[in-house]
Formats: C-alpha cells, sequence, structure tokens
C-alpha cells in the first residue's frame, strides 16, 4: 500500500455504534402527571402507557445492547495479536523461517511472513492507520497497521493500534503479516510492504541518546540549515563512541564494518592462493619488540611484560623457522600519546612476510597483487555498501591503474621539489629529507593529477630514514631496499627487505645507535640461519577509512582505543 | 642414483697424471764419464748426445708440464661452482624459476634446475663422491657430488667435493644440478634425485643446541634404546622453546602449523557461508571483563588497562548493535599461575555469537555443523599432514559421527556413575555437580566405546556451575541453555544462550554474589536493546593438540607462553 492512499473500505464500513434515544422516555414520563381522565381518556393512557412500556422495554434492551458493545470492546477480540512477549528462554523450537528484508522479491507477494526487526519509526494517519517503518541492518521495510472489522480473520482492534504507537523506537518487534506490492520511496525496500496482522514487543528499549536517522546524516543536512527552514540534531563522534551500540547500528556502520570483514577475507584469500600460511604470534613479550618509548608495560605474575607493537621479530622468526611466507592478522599496540584523525593505540595489524628467492621486488610483487585483489573484490562485491557509505558521506571513487605506479621515492621528492613543497620549517626539501605527513598528501594529489590514480608505491627509500634491519641498497648504501604504499596520500604499508645476516645485523644496530646486547633475542634468532626475506605490515583500519574517505580513523574500528577512551 | 651404485665411468677415467720418469736423465750423465773415443764411438757418442739432449728436452718438457698440470690443480676449474655467496642485497633478477621439491615429477627428469634449500645432512662415500641431503619444509632430497674430468662441462673437483663436506647442517644452499630417477629410501622423495653441479652457501649457520633428526624422533626411539643398542639423543620441551626457530623446522612441526592455520581457515569458511561476519574487539579494557582474579593490568599512560580475557562483552555488543552473527579469532589472555599441559597465559580464542530466532539449539546446530566442516577438511585436505605428525606423535584417528551426539548433561552424569566415578574427595557423584577433569576424560572413553566417537556435546548444565549471564531453562531453573563441545575426552567449547534482558541481568548478578555496580558498563549495553542471542569459544590450540593427540598444548602454539615463559 502506498503511503498516501486512502483508508480502506473495510475500516471505513466499522459504524460507530448509535446510543439509543433518550426523548422517548422523557416523553412518557411528562404525560404520567396529567388529572381526571374520561374513558377515552383512559385509553388513550392505557394505549401510552403499553407505548411507554414497549420504549422502556426497548430502552432497556437498546441499553443492554449498548453495554454488551462496550464490555465487547473493552474485552479487545484483537488482543492476543499484540503486546509484550515474554522473555525468550527458548521455549519452543517450531522451525518457522524468519523473513530476512534483502530476500524480499515479487515471488513473496501474499506470502503469509514471520520477522524479528527494529522499530525504526511510525507515523499514524487518522484515528485508524498506523505506518511503521520496520528496520534488519542496512535494510528498512514499511508496515501497515490498520484497524479491521470485527469479523476479520486477522483483527486489528484499536486498542492494538493505540499500542503500536507506544512502543519505542529501536525496540526489537516480531511481526507477522502479508507481503505486497507498494511503492514506498521512505524506505529501502521500494517496491513492497507488509500488511501487519500480529505486533509483538519482543525487547523493549528505553529513552535513546540520539536517534538513528540522525545518527546517518551527511554533512549537507546541516549545510542545509543554513539556508532552508529545517532543524538537525547532529551527534559528536565522542557521544557515538560513548553509545557505540546504538551507533553500530546506522546504514553506514552496518556497511564499513561488512566491508571491514571483507578487507581481512580478501586478504587471505590472495595470500592463501599465493602460498602463505597463517600464523598466530603473542602479543605478550618479555622485552619490547621494537622501540621502548612506545610500549605498554604489563604486569606479569611477579615479573614484567611488554605488549608487541607489532609481530614483526615473530614473523621473521617463523620465516628462519622455514615457515617461507606466512601472515598474520592480529592486534598491535602503541603507547604513543597522539590524539591525531589516523592513530589509535590499539589497531589491526595485517602483516605478512615471505622468503625472497632473488629480488625484493618479488615481495612488492605479492603485496601489489594483493591490494589490487582488495580493492576489486571491494568493488565488484561491494557496491551496495560503498554505495549506503557514500550517502552519509560523500566521495570521488577510489582509482587505481592495472599497472601499478611504482616511483622511486627520489622521483617523488622531485615531483614535489617542482611543486614547492617545503620541509616543515619552510625550507625547500632535499631528496634524501623524510617525507612529511603534508607532503605525502601533497604527493598523492600530484600523482592522482598526473597518473589518474590514487593508489601507487614509493621505492628505494634512503637508508637513513628506515628502521635499522631494513637491507641496504647493493650499489648505492645511501639508499635502501624498502617501499612504501600509499591511499589517497596516505602511507598504508611499510615495507622492506630485512637484513637476514647476524653481523650485519649487529653491525647496522651499532651505526644507528642501538645496544645488540639489548637485543640479543633478536640477534640469536639469526644465528640459526635466515633465508633472505621481506614483508610489509597494513593497518587495517587506515585502508577502510581512506578507500570510504571516512575521515577519522576511530569510525573504522568498532570500538576504538585511544590515550583517552578505553571503553566501551 | 641409488646410494650404493658403483662410482661412474667418467670419474672413474680421471686418471691421476703420470710424473716425468727420472730414469732417463741419469743414464745420459753417466754416459759423459768415460775416455778415449773411436769414431764409432764418438758417432754412438753423438748418437746417445743427441738422445740425451732428446730425452732432456722431453724431461724439461714434461716437468713444465707438471708443474702446469699442479697448477692447473691449485687453480680449480671448478671453483666458480661452489663457494660462499655474498650477503643477498637483491643484486639481481634473472627470473629464473626456484624448484619446490614437492613439484618434483616424471616430467623433471633430465631437467637443468636451480633451488634453495637447507642443508639437512651429508655422507661420504670413499674420496670421489658425497651424498647429500637437501630439505624444504617436510620434503628431503637427495643430492649426488661426483668429482668429475676436467673436461666435463659441469666440472666438480676434489676441492668442491672438500668444501661441500665442510658446510654446516642447517645452512640454507643453493644448488643447481640435473634431476634423475632414482631409488632412495631415506628421503622423503624416493624417486628422484638432483645430480649437483653447483652449490653454494647461502646463509651459513653455526653450531646447533640439537639436530632436526633428534628433535624428530617419535617415543618408541627411545624405548628401542631398552632393548637394542642404539643411542638417541632425546630433545627436552623447555629446550625446544628455547630455540624455537630451529624447533620449528621439523617436519612435525611445519605439519601442526600448517593444521593450525587450516582450522582457522576451515572456521572461517564455514561460518562466512552461514552469513557470520569478522570482528575485530580491543584486547585493551577500561575494566576486567569477566573476573578480576585472573586478569592482567596495563600501565596506560597514567592510568590502568586490564587485558581482555575473552571477547564475550565486545561481541554481545556487536549484537546489540545488529550485526546478527559474528566471528572473531584472537589472542585471550587468562593471568591464571597454572602450569598444566593444557593451560597457556595466552592463547588464540575463535569466538562467535548470533541472534537467535527461536531457540538456543540453533547455535548448537551451526557450531556442530562448524566442527564437523573442520574435522572433514582436515582430513580431507591435510591428509599427508596427519601422516607427517602422526611419525613422532602416533596415535588413534579422530573419530566423528555424522550425526553427532548430543547427551544431555545429566545422563553424561548417569553414565559416569553407573562405571563408578567419584568425585575429587572419592565421594560418588551428584547428577548436578560439575564435572572433574578426570570424569570428564573418562566420560570420553565411555562414550568412545559406547557411540564410537571421540567428538560429542554435552547440553543442558546445571545453573549454578555456569556464569552469570547464561540463560536459564524455560521450564527447570536449576538447569541452563548451555552447552560444552567434547573432543577426546576435553572441553574445547563451552557455549550458551546468553541473558539479554539487562533486568534479568541485574537479577541474576545478585543472585550469584556480583555487585552489578561493578559491571554497569554490561548492563548499559542490553539498556540499548539485544536480541536473543549465543555462543560459544573454541580454543585453536587445543583443537590442534587434541586432534593430533600431541599431549602438550605447547606443541600447537609457534611461541607460547606460560607463567614461567615470556620467550621468544
Amino acid at each position: 500500500m502506498a503511503e498516501n492512499q486512502p483508508v480502506p473500505t473495510d475500516a471505513q464500513a466499522a459504524a460507530v455504534p448509535t446510543p439509543a434515544n433518550p426523548a422517548t422516555t422523557t416523553e412518557a414520563a411528562e404525560a404520567g402527571a396529567s388529572t381526571g381522565p374520561t374513558k377515552g381518556e383512559l385509553k388513550r393512557r392505557a394505549k401510552e402507557a403499553e407505548k411507554a412500556k414497549k420504549a422502556a422495554e426497548r430502552a432497556a434492551r437498546e441499553e443492554e445492547e449498548r453495554k454488551k458493545r462496550e464490555a465487547a470492546a473493552a474485552v479487545d477480540n484483537a488482543s492476543q495479536n499484540y503486546g509484550k512477549l515474554p522473555l525468550h528462554q527458548s521455549q519452543e523450537r517450531t522451525g518457522r523461517k524468519f523473513l530476512k528484508f534483502d530476500g524480499l522479491d515479487k515471488a513473496s507477494v501474499g506470502q503469509q511472513v514471520i520477522f524479528r526487526a527494529r522499530m525504526h519509526n511510525m507515523r499514524p494517519q487518522g484515528a485508524k492507520i498506523v505506518f511503521l517503518t520496520f528496520r534488519q541492518q542496512t535494510h528498512t521495510l514499511q508496515g501497515v497497521l490498520v484497524v479491521s472489522g470485527e469479523k476479520d480473520e486477522h483483527q486489528v482492534s484499536k486498542q492494538m493500534l493505540k499500542y503500536a504507537q507506544t512502543i519505542p523506537s529501536e525496540s526489537l518487534v516480531m511481526v507477522e503479516g502479508v507481503i505486497k506490492e507498494a511503492d514506498v520511496k521512505s524506505c529501502t525496500v521500494q517496491n513492497f510492504e507488509i500488511g501487519v496482522q500480529k505486533l509483538y514487543t519482543a525487547v523493549e528499549v528505553g529513552e535513546l541518546p540520539f536517534s538513528i536517522d540522525d545518527a546517518s546524516r551527511p554533512e549537507s543536512d546541516f549545510q542545509r540549515m543554513e539556508t532552508e527552514d529545517v532543524q538537525f540534531s547532529r551527534v559528536s563522534l565522542p557521544t557515538r563512541l560513548d553509545n557505540r551500540v546504538l551507533d553500530l547500528r546506522t546504514p553506514t556502520n552496518q556497511a564499513i564494518f561488512r566491508m571491514s570483514s571483507a578487507v581481512c577475507n580478501l586478504f587471505r584469500d590472495y595470500l592463501n592462493s599465493q602460498g602463505f600460511i597463517e600464523i598466530h604470534t603473542p602479543k605478550l613479550q618479555g622485552a619490547a619488540t621494537e622501540s621502548g618509548a612506545s610500549v605498554f608495560k604489563v604486569q606479569y605474575f611477579n615479573s614484567q611484560a611488554f605488549l608487541a607493537q607489532s609481530p614483526q621479530l615473530a614473523k621473521q622468526m617463523c620465516i628462519a623457522g622455514d615457515m617461507e611466507r606466512v601472515y598474520e592478522i592480529a592486534p598491535v599496540f602503541r603507547a604513543e600519546d597522539s590524539n591525531t584523525h589516523r592513530h589509535m593505540t590499539e589497531f589491526m595489524g595485517l602483516d605478512l612476510e615471505m622468503a625472497i628467492e632473488e629480488h625484493y621486488h618479488e615481495v612488492l610483487d605479492v603485496l601489489d597483487g594483493l591490494f589490487k585483489s582488495i580493492f576489486k573484490g571491494l568493488k565488484e562485491k561491494f557496491a551496495h555498501e560503498i554505495d549506503v557509505v557514500a550517502k552519509q558521506f560523500p566521495c570521488e571513487e577510489f582509482l587505481f591503474l592495472d599497472e601499478t605506479l611504482r616511483l622511486p621515492f627520489k622521483e617523488g621528492m622531485k615531483m614535489l621539489k617542482e611543486a614547492g613543497a617545503t620541509d616543515s620549517e619552510g625550507n625547500p626539501i632535499g631528496e634524501m629529507d623524510d617525507m612529511s605527513t603534508e607532503n605525502e598528501k601533497l604527493l598523492g594529489r600530484l600523482v592522482r593529477e598526473k597518473y589518474k590514480t590514487d593508489y601507487f608505491i614509493l621505492d628505494k627509500f634512503p637508508l637513513a630514514i628506515r628502521p635499522f634491519y631494513t637491507m641496504p641498497d647493493p650499489v648505492d648504501p645511501t639508499l635502501s631496499n624498502s617501499y612504501d604504499f600509499f591511499m589517497r596520500g596516505e602511507e598504508i604499508l611499510s615495507g622492506a627487505q630485512r637484513v637476514h645476516d647476524p653481523v650485519v645485523l649487529e653491525q647496522r644496530m651499532k651505526e644507528v645507535g642501538i645496544d645488540p646486547a639489548a637485543m640479543q633475542g633478536y640477534l640469536d634468532a639469526f644465528k640459526l640461519g635466515a633465508p633472505p626475506h621481506g614483508g610489509g605490515g597494513i593497518g587495517l583500519e587506515r585502508v577502510v577509512m581512506l578507500f570510504l574517505k571516512l575521515g577519522n580513523i576511530r569510525r573504522a574500528s568498532l570500538f576504538p582505543r585511544d590515550p583517552k577512551r578505553l571503553a566501551p
């Protein structure tokens, strides 16, 4: 049924019961007050008495009927069709199939269905009809509840209509009814609606900190407030995160976390096809794995442990243990007190490491194939989710080339220099400088303009700006066999060929001022013999944030952690 | 070439160079000491002088040739065919395909190949031949190095043979040669061997704490020492774990961790097919998630955090956030000071949670389908790995039924009682008692005997022995909608329908003596409305340990953590 259709005939036909006419009895009482009756008068009186008696009898009968009708109305023959359900304790298992909105099609029309959904919102229309919006994840379906005649097989009473309007938003309802063809603009399911026959509250929800509609608004809604006579509530990111359970129900979030799950599946599928195996390495470490400054300390019985800042050493040990090609998806912990749009204290690391046969570009090839497989997979299988997110976070489509651009670091610096980029102090940049976050973004824009891609690789970074375990270039000792991958001008992967020789490793440590004794465990692992190898680490939330241009990494994390947030 | 085959002809043909005969020149000198020459004598002398001159010339020529030959031998024409390679810095990329032993087949015979492998061991046979065993993961291949003639296209010199014998075990070697048909008993590749032409050390390894062969011995080898004149070194578990990089190279460990990786893939594949999505929930928590006693404390900037003991609350919050069906594979931290064969302080939790429509047995069905899919997948696709592990850890095949046995808890207790089981104090057990670890194992044996299965489910546990968030049975308030899954008599999954109503949850907390105020975050999550739901948690290492009967959970963890071990 379309929203603006007139109230149907069976509802109109339910006429209001007519009360008995009081005028009849008043007339009879007045007649009894006269004096000096004649025979004719008596006959007339007898006639009138008879008439009054009959009228009284009729009035009594009518009064009785009215009472009966009222009693019938109070009993409410539809009472079994609505109400609050008892606590679900798995009382019975009938095997009925529950409808999922995304399964609706032409064949569903006319079918009797049952489903559970959120009560998204409702809109009464007149005294006998109410339009309900039911929600399941990213899908909404219109329900129509219409007061029906007493004899209707599926009776909907006024009380039931009233009950429907008292169900709080976000409550979980159990609905039974018949699917009908329709033309609904306000729901995601536009060709069908449900004629509601039964409506129960399974889980009732109290007052809400914000509505799903408000939490789903794009920035453009708030811009409309500048020029139009509209009023919208903006839900701040902290408020969302404080009430993340509610916030997760927005279609945007439902889509974001489906895509986050998909990135992991695509990551694994590609690497499994390339002969990798999955590993799980310990997050509790006896020593800081990379740098002591940004490591979390754990009280470990009567001793101390540290949370792994990366699986760097562990995955390299697996390569030394002849596992050849390994990957891990696991949390990574960084005790960095930075409150930026792209830092969290805990995030998901998608790490891989592989033995090299001839050249570290074998790793680059695997990583590049991996990213393209992820981008393609998202675009092909998650078009619906990308559209859903774009409604709240509109952005330019993510571009990537069949043949990925691989730019030497020096070339990237040259492009920046030609565009007039400066370092943080405003001086012209040198080709061996570190690249600032701002210059990375600028390079991203320059590359998009020149090469029409949001994804590219910078190769051959200066040795001086990479970790000590990075393998130096075989010809130019100031360069290294290392690379970063970029999406929309932000780094999403950092990787390199590693130094696999313990003597060279120790020498590199000394060169950069690290005491080899402090990293004896790291050195020892290589004394047992590791093949040449390389790899990289990807931040899951960054990939999701940048692909969908969410603007803040917290939006790509279910329950983000930063220096100021440890809950929920 | 078979091991006991005679030395080939081309090697025999390489004859030792003959030194020049000194007798010739001595004879000439003696002739020059005579007096009174006749014409005939002069003629004879002239002839002899001529002869001596020629002999001297020949001797000089031969001496020169001898020197040449000696010089040639010192130069070693095969020197370019062996030696230590320079540090691999990705010097060049030729695109040559490196051989993987598991790719060898009939078509490989006669092919020139190159590969990298571990030098597993070697055995010289006479002065001109050495048998080498190369290893790649679970595969070993025999190499034969034979000293060849000077003119041989691929020259193998004595020096090269000598070099081969100095390469330390476990060094990584680069090998070139030709694949030949063979019949080798001592390697996993039995039908082929490689005639070695070039042999370089890519990564040299020093002294080893133990050999891969010793680390691979089954218990039966040590039992042989009781009756036979054999001597084997036993490698203790702590020694293995201290040198885990080396230990991981045993075929057993290569197979174990391939199967561990497979369990995760099978877990995800099944759940993906059932509409689940993967989630990642934070391990850093603002409050202890389950019990305060066994939680690790983390210094979180100027505050305190806790390591998640399970994703219990987080996955339930995702269900309240309308994600319907979720799973997570992530580390779980337990600060339990227990040093048993089946406890670690950090292990991999395979968790899932799903909304229930009618009955919690919907969860039981999913979990049961999941386990059967894992068992089938392992048996079908990892027969080689199961065989490899069984060589070191022999065990009865893991049995499971098409129709899984689902035993009510009371029924299990009855079986135990009938078998004369007692509680820890030696008293007869009651049907509502908690089941001890010993009785679980006994029940596993009773079930295997009666039902021919190593896998079964116990359903409907007493409410009193389950966590407060377990949903009570709808009819018998002393029972609950909860279950455990067992493999070989050990619990591998614990799960239940959860209490999704905040009022009932608070009431349950009070009943078991938990202050609701201490778990306000948990309660608050349900006030926003959660559908009825249930789930469970599986210990990855336990599944692997029990399927393969490894006897100790540490063998199923790459780098195990227990109260006494935080490294490597």
